[in-house]
């Protein structure tokens, strides 16, 4: 599924030049409560997501957000810190992916992207990278984590 | 982080109700390429989601959707068939989410979720439930697979 043709010019930074250790540390996003409720609304239509007052009689006191909108959250800020500057061919896999703290309106989610391994496959012109993310909130707790699996080009 | 207070009318379906090997079979969404852009330039603006001339020149000769993309339609297809008559506490963990092949403009997804465990705890008045998603396209072929783990009430 590799293409002969050369990346775009504003993706760089090859599999090859990744280095297993390296760190990013990511923007900060700020989730309101008409975004997450818009959000669930769209994709997870689940009364804790969307509904106030049945929120407020549930489990967590009020409304959260989908852990689908967490994630989205996640490579919206991933992107621009990472991603962007990779010549990414795809993302391959998502493991263990754990929401570990309910995410709430006005909450300030940030983090860290942590690159574990990088397994080189020059002859299929790609390697596969992958990374541990996490997010934490305003309070320094984390909300989520998950090991993600891209394909980078290698050098050409 | 249980609540004492009862799930709402809508939520019947507890934990002790659910039978490890019940099958669901999905309802079918198609994905528009406006709403591929959109999405993808929301929360992951990478050039092969978001910009037809470098998608036609890159791996997958066009644009393709968002792997989060995805994930989220499964969630509105799941909540649909399934966690909106469950008494649904929260999701806690997606494991092994395999993005197997692209998602394109006009294609028309549908897919299966197996109950594979549930692990009841009525002390703690929940059980986690277990299980396997698959999404696939219009000619059968897989796009999407992930384990999925969410707590749900036990009978009060």
């Amino acid at each position: 599924m590799i293409s002969p043709q050369p990346p775009t010019a504003s993706a760089r930074i090859y599999a090859d030049d990744l280095q297993v250790g390296r760190r990013y540390e990511l923007d900060q996003y700020t989730i309101t409560e008409d975004e997450l409720v818009a959000f669930a609304s769209a994709w997870d239509p689940q009364d804790f997501h969307i509904d106030g007052d049945a929120a407020r009689s549930g489990a967590f006191d009020g409304l959260i957000a989908s852990g689908i909108h967490t994630l989205a959250i996640y490579q919206r800020l991933a992107v621009t810190k990472t991603f962007a500057t990779w010549s990414v061919i795809a993302g391959r896999r998502l493991d263990d992916v754990r929401f570990l703290r309910p995410v709430r309106p006005d909450d300030t989610l940030t983090g860290t992207i942590d690159i574990v391994d990088v397994v080189l496959e020059p002859a299929r012109g790609r390697g596969l990278v992958i990374t541990d993310a996490e997010l934490v909130n305003q309070y320094g707790d984390p909300v989520l984590r998950a090991r993600v699996e891209a394909y980078v080009r290698t050098r050409p």
